[in-house]
């Protein structure tokens, strides 16, 4: 069985900044692809804000086992319907993961339900992620730590609910921590934050990174068969009820009816 | 200390339906408002959908320490840009509330993050809630269980995210069950789901519904200060980090710029 | 790769009560395994109670991928050591699985660290078991709901932490309801308790009941290779600090001594 | 309305190392009690392992609203049974507060269920703590993070479940970070372990600790009252059933009995 995968870049500075564009001369989209498709059971593609509906239509994310999001300077240019489309396919049970800036992306918050805030430093400092829990499938391979030599820092608080589970926490040089892995579920979706990736770094040219983006893509292929409608809120007729019952009192609806939304 | 309370209503059918019209003549939020207000330290108000700006302009929420929702039929008549400034009141501190068919209304599902959906019956049957967490205090006084004669049923699934504590699950005559009490954090804010409360039964005259109304009300509530700017993503200067340290490599921002959003 | 399984039964009520032993001749831990070893990629064996050291030498448990339990009669004659040896092979990433009356059972409640009771009633009532996760993989192919004629109900509150996910919620017809299908994570290892299963009733030949449990052998399954140690408390001396440090203050222990326990 | 709180120290250290006796000449439960009792509302006193029934017989327990428990050298000194009363008492409703090294204290290993086994280093290291959940109670009033000039480390893993939030995590000076303020419901009990605390560094003496213990004393009060039994487990004879159920089939139990332990 093949992970069908999708990485989405905004493709913005790879365009427009010098250092980002001799780190990433295909994109980044396409550099963190390239290393997922080395991984067997893993087939992995790209699309970008520049593509027809962003290259995220109803057709390919049905298609899409596990969609990954790197955005930071275009969050505002993305539509506000393919997001909504997007979250929907999250919860009808494509996992999802979202990497660095993306935490301010219009999916991610719209799936936190919260700001999504942090503090930040551009400083190249030296950022180490810890392992916080012990053997998940997520941090496999990467030791009890790893560390990136040049990195944005991200600082707490991170402005999301309490995760599932907490995978890293980082380390930075200029003195402040973050949650750097960790996992939700949305409806019938996983969903992966991984905090590494400023685009003026070389961290997905990083093994430990690659390893971590690969597991995690595992980890979030949820196999069972994408649930239909996952937002349907279905009446269930009074001569249906699992249990026999008699209608009693008043009612809004007519049998049958739609409920209200 | 006083809890500052505001119940917040659409008063649709308490207008165009008799039954309901005759079982809260003043209309639902009253009759919750009117409950709350018979507890010491809860100074309870209402706003409803019709008022300007829904009764809900900045500086009423800035004076409001937890706030109740009744919606059903008029949740799209909502305006977006008011319901991000509930959900952003919430993520400064403000404790929320969400009754029954609020589980469709515009704030819980931008808060949740997902579909918010369920299966329903109408049919007046019996409703009886168990206690899930053992001296939870919003659960105070209300002994193992609790029952309703007739309530609108709600079925699993609950398209919601795994709460921080599940304090109600619901048993219905016609073979369901619900869990019909759960608790989230939202930033600083605190939230509630408690699920009865259908608008053609006298559920809000129920003794114990409106005790563990009014134990939500104070449980909700966040007595520290509320956060000024619940959004704000402030950049940490090279020369303000806790640790001593020089920047390194390339930047995208220039020293005290704003981040991307 | 094949899932290397264990199933324990206290084995006691199969041997002295005779409705039990004509539901389960060979044993409900035979039963048990039966079923699973008709699933490509589980190889289920079994272990009992009156087995020297139960079963359960450390050997085994560390060829063992995923531990199943049932007890009932008989909790207080495990040994202290072996059910916290049990506990440590969970903590160095053995999954498992408890099944109804092992809700009481030494190894759930050293791992739940909780007292783990609840309220109950044998009277072969109706249960309902409702999908509360949807598209759980621990709940494949059983549908939106379950029944089982005739079982034993269990009543909340359910004595046990806030669950990682609450996979099921039970309805019985005598007016009780229950979190039935829970999920844990301890150290390394994956947890599930799994509620239906009385001795005098035939829940283990249900084909719903077979597959969960076959779905949970699956998702309790860590590949990961156990931890060696899993309660070692390492001392990292200053010199290999990830970071250099100087020594400053007063100290308790010597360079490479182990710490208190 | 008073907090009855109780300081429970192992009061080891105080009598045999001379940097612990200089810096806490009562006794380091003797200085947390002290400044808890600058506080309005809370009423704290202290008792020790050398206390007969190491000061915590059952009557003292029942008459505590919050325990604090602070131990190093001689977990192996508390008696089983005190341990697991104490376990009981917190299931019955009272709070409890580990600080520092009782990370292996009895108490807290049973109720997290988990090896609580971390990473450690003595050196005197800097630490400062970050606030991960903005306005929480528990961290009210010290700021964005606060720093200790000299604490011992403890590093990640941190061998606990999953909490319900985390409150702080740490950074240390030597590259290493730690979740070290993390919330716990264990039955009616509220549990915060909370991490610095090391016996040969003034820590106890620092304003921002002793206020993080003060709030976290009225956080994990639960004002409801006492659970009786919080092990029991009742039956709920048949003509007891909420709704009118048949007994039907074998049962084991007898009308009345008790159900096996």
């Amino acid at each position: 069985m093949t992970i069908r995968t999708l990485v989405w870049g905004e493709n913005v500075h790879e365009q427009t900044n010098k250092t980002v564009a001799e780190l990433y001369p295909s994109g980044m989209h396409a550099a963190i692809a390239d290393s997922l498709n080395r991984n067997d059971g893993i087939k992995a593609d790209t699309a970008v804000l520049q593509d027809p509906e962003h290259g995220l239509t109803a057709e390919r994310l049905a298609a899409t086992d596990v969609l990954l999001w790197w955005g930071h300077a275009a969050h505002g240019e993305v539509s506000d319907a393919i997001a909504e489309r997007v979250c929907e396919a999250v919860w009808s049970g494509m996992g999802m993961i979202f990497l660095h800036s993306a935490h301010f992306s219009k999916p991610f918050k719209r799936l936190m339900g919260t700001a999504c805030n942090l503090t930040w430093r551009e400083a190249g400092e030296r950022e180490r992620l810890w392992v916080t829990s012990a053997n998940h499938p997520i941090a496999e391979g990467v030791g009890p730590m790893f560390e990136l030599e040049n990195e944005e820092m991200y600082g707490e608080p991170f402005g999301v609910p309490e995760p599932l589970e907490t995978v890293f926490v980082s380390w930075f040089q200029g003195g402040e921590v973050f949650r750097s892995g960790l996992t939700y579920k949305r409806g019938a979706g996983n969903v992966f934050y991984f905090r590494p990736g400023h685009e003026t770094y070389p961290t997905y040219h990083d093994a430990n990174v690659q390893r971590v983006i690969a597991n995690a893509v595992r980890w979030a292929h949820n196999p069972a068969r994408r649930i239909a409608d996952p937002t349907a809120a279905p009446n269930v007729p009074v001569d249906e009820a699992p249990e026999k019952i008699t209608e009693r009192g008043a009612r809004l609806h007519n049998p049958g009816e739609d409920g209200f939304r």
